[in-house]
């Protein structure tokens, strides 16, 4: 089988265009969460792979066939479980863009406008959320996009290890005396992030919340005190702006006065949450963070950027490029002798890199700062406006604060009414919750963040709730 | 402004695919490496991002006008450099309807079909390049898509790392025994991961190479002793099938022997070199491979799969798993707990990820097995011929093996010509050449594997540097 040619390639391109839109509009009325049975999509598919080319028109079609039924729709407006994961057209067009230029932007040289859209996109975020201006480019920090909150998480404890080592744990390895802190309700990605660079998970110290869910600071400092007299060497604190388990918001001010006291890196992980400081009424999430060495959001959740779009910034970009960075002869290049640019490889894990600045510069230009504002600041209100609901309802209870677009509540029945309800929604195909668990007790947990949610979806969203709660207890 | 219709979706998305296949069609003609001076692009951009949202006309305008200035063509048949990081129409479209369909694929429940598909087509790749059996889902063996070979490699480091000890440098953190091998040759990616891991760039062995630039076996097995007898604890082996500098292919079956006596976990890179297994005259590259713990390869390099798409397979996936697993209470579901599901989250370090899949699936489908073996085959071929013209050269002369489809060679003129040489060849716009360094030598690269790269391209590559050569003497 040949290439496909531009003239196919047009040909087809507008047909998968097509059916995305499509998809758009009837993803609605599809059932939410897959009922695909494990092993089920697999067993459709043909157990060798084609000798000879098929058409695209077959292959397309297997989509519909073969794929969606295996498919769970975050984007559906009726997709309120985890957090939210959303798109939006410019944001698809740009990383269509992305793979059709498909360029590597591992260095600077390799394709400048990569790089350089990239730097220039992340200063404005910086702006348009309010974020210390300490993390722009024309000072000591930067920006970058990373392809999770997880491996920005990495990123910052290396470059934390390194600079409380002098450099020296790179060269000579961990040697189990440095100490890594979050709250019992921080990500699970901190944790992975110690395992894997070494320090080890009885490293890390699980700091108390208090009954916001939020980190205790008094108890973080009491922890890096008995550390130190240990003779270990706490080097990385982890805090959140807006927990995953409840919307918890740790306090920055605190918590940053005490890693500026002892030197100890503080990274801020506002994944979901952080995408609410677009709205000036919400900037109070980030107080403190000019405490902060390293922060990150992911327009990937809640900005309208089709994943992968994490946005991580360090204060030192020094101390980052020096934990992660190797030169082999072969990327060795004047540019980068120069000094002059940036080389994004030495900013993250991965050697080669996509051009993510595309569609994430596509959003920002479509929306403007004002319309992202008010469709961020539209998801808030459909979560408060839950939160009345259940706070009214004699029923059902909040199970902790509601800053943002995270509704934690739960039937007054107990857990094992709570389990039970939750299978018997997401059964239905009609919404998708997930759970957690705050205090030992079942919650549900009901986020907004979708592009097409509205009013109405949150409307049939609690109606059902109701409904299947009775039908259980009928 | 408002989210962009379905409507007007499909007009603007028609318009992206428009673009892409006339870029396509016109790249061949465009400077390849980009004259972009440092800050040049970012000159070009707006210092604030727009309050109100701009129309897509103009957005898709700014391409040419302020973005493909700054973009080195890796599309263009005139690249050689580095090694090739080629996309066809079915990946981009594949690409593309991941994009649109925006699903998570964390978990198996968080859209089953991502999931299984990408078991399904992992498993096809197996047979289609004649790997060990071992590495298929229905055995202890298994597949996954990371996003590059350096992320590969440290998963593979990190398994290691806790087989070797028990699953307790998760728990207590690296102690400083733990030794890791390389050669001299092997990609940065792995001095990296050595770090990241937390074991130091001081406990890596860089092993001597041969006259061909391969992993002397017998070196290998004399550091091990010697470690040994130092009371180090050796745990993994990075062997390479066709070096990023010269394409050399590590002895397999004598380092798998001692991986296999020693109880070392082996991994071995195939990052672009192991597609060329797809024809069976290349399979004897992974000669000893069934002795590897890991392998892995990138169709994101070489097998016309847009970026990023590293296959990345394991003799033993319960070692992957343990490695990297958590479990957080919201993550919790029913079909994770049935343990009949791969949650693919436990098999790389983000915790997010995209429906990489699809892509993957369409190439190997619009192609047919045949059809990518006879593309492969043929840029092999023209890479031979272009040793040839070396060969048969008087000026030039071969510096290295070239079994596959990269070339390294040097003007007999020495080290400071034939950097004058590549500068000069850069600097037309014509063709893009990287070097190398080979015995200390200068060495320039010429790897043929771009999509549309034909026998006229490398016809014109070896013109002009022979002119640029002449030129420069005179």
């Amino acid at each position: 089988m040949e290439h496909m040619s531009p003239g196919e390639f047009r040909k087809w391109g507008h047909a998968v265009v097509d059916w995305i839109a499509v998809y758009q509009q009837r993803v609605e009325k599809l059932p939410v969460l897959s009922r695909a049975k494990p092993g089920e999509i697999r067993a459709s598919l043909p157990p060798v792979p084609p000798q000879t080319g098929e058409s695209f028109e077959h292959i397309l079609a297997d989509i519909d066939r073969l794929i969606l039924p295996g498919i769970t729709h975050w984007q559906s407006p009726n997709f309120f479980a985890f957090f939210p994961s959303n798109n939006s057209g410019p944001s698809i067009l740009g990383d269509l863009l992305s793979s059709g230029l498909g360029i590597q932007g591992m260095l600077w040289a390799t394709s400048p406008a990569c790089t350089e859209l990239e730097t220039h996109v992340l200063d404005w975020v910086v702006d348009m959320l309010g974020l210390p201006q300490g993390f722009k480019s024309a000072g000591q920090g930067g920006g970058v996009i990373q392809d999770s909150a997880s491996s920005a998480a990495l990123c910052a404890l290396l470059a934390a290890r390194e600079r409380a080592t002098g450099f020296q744990t790179n060269e000579r390895g961990c040697d189990g005396r440095l100490i890594a802190y979050t709250s019992t309700q921080t990500h699970s990605s901190v944790e992975k992030a110690v395992k894997i660079a070494g320090l080890g998970r009885n490293q890390l110290r699980s700091i108390e919340v208090d009954d916001r869910y939020a980190m205790r600071a008094d108890a973080l400092a009491r922890q890096i005190a008995l550390d130190r007299a240990a003779g270990l060497q706490p080097c990385f604190i982890a805090a959140t702006v807006a927990t995953t388990s409840s919307n918890a918001i740790d306090p920055l001010p605190e918590i940053g006065a005490i890693a500026r006291k002892e030197g100890i890196w503080l990274h801020v992980d506002g994944a979901m949450g952080g995408t609410a400081a677009l709205c000036p009424e919400f900037r109070w999430i980030h107080e403190g963070l000019e405490l902060a060495d390293s922060y990150c959001f992911n327009p990937h959740k809640w900005m309208f950027t089709n994943f992968d779009c994490d946005c991580f910034y360090v204060a030192d970009r020094a101390a980052l490029i020096k934990a992660l960075s190797i030169l082999p002869e072969y990327l060795k290049n004047q540019a980068t002798e120069s000094g002059a640019v940036i080389d994004y490889r030495d900013w993250q894990i991965p050697l080669g890199r996509r051009f993510r600045a595309l569609k994430l510069w596509f959003v920002i230009r479509h929306y403007g700062v004002e319309g992202l504002c008010k469709h961020i600041r539209r998801h808030i209100e459909l979560a408060q406006q839950f939160a009345v609901w259940v706070r009214q309802s004699s029923e059902f209870e909040l199970m902790a604060p509601a800053p943002l677009n995270l509704v934690c509540f739960a039937h007054r029945d107990g857990d094992e009414f709570n389990r039970r309800l939750l299978d018997r929604i997401n059964s239905t195909g009609d919404l998708y919750l997930t759970h957690t668990l705050l205090s030992g007790r079942v919650v549900l947990r009901l986020c907004v963040g979708q592009t097409q949610t509205e009013l109405r979806h949150v409307e049939n969203a609690w109606r059902q709730i109701r409904e299947a709660a009775t039908a259980i207890r009928a």
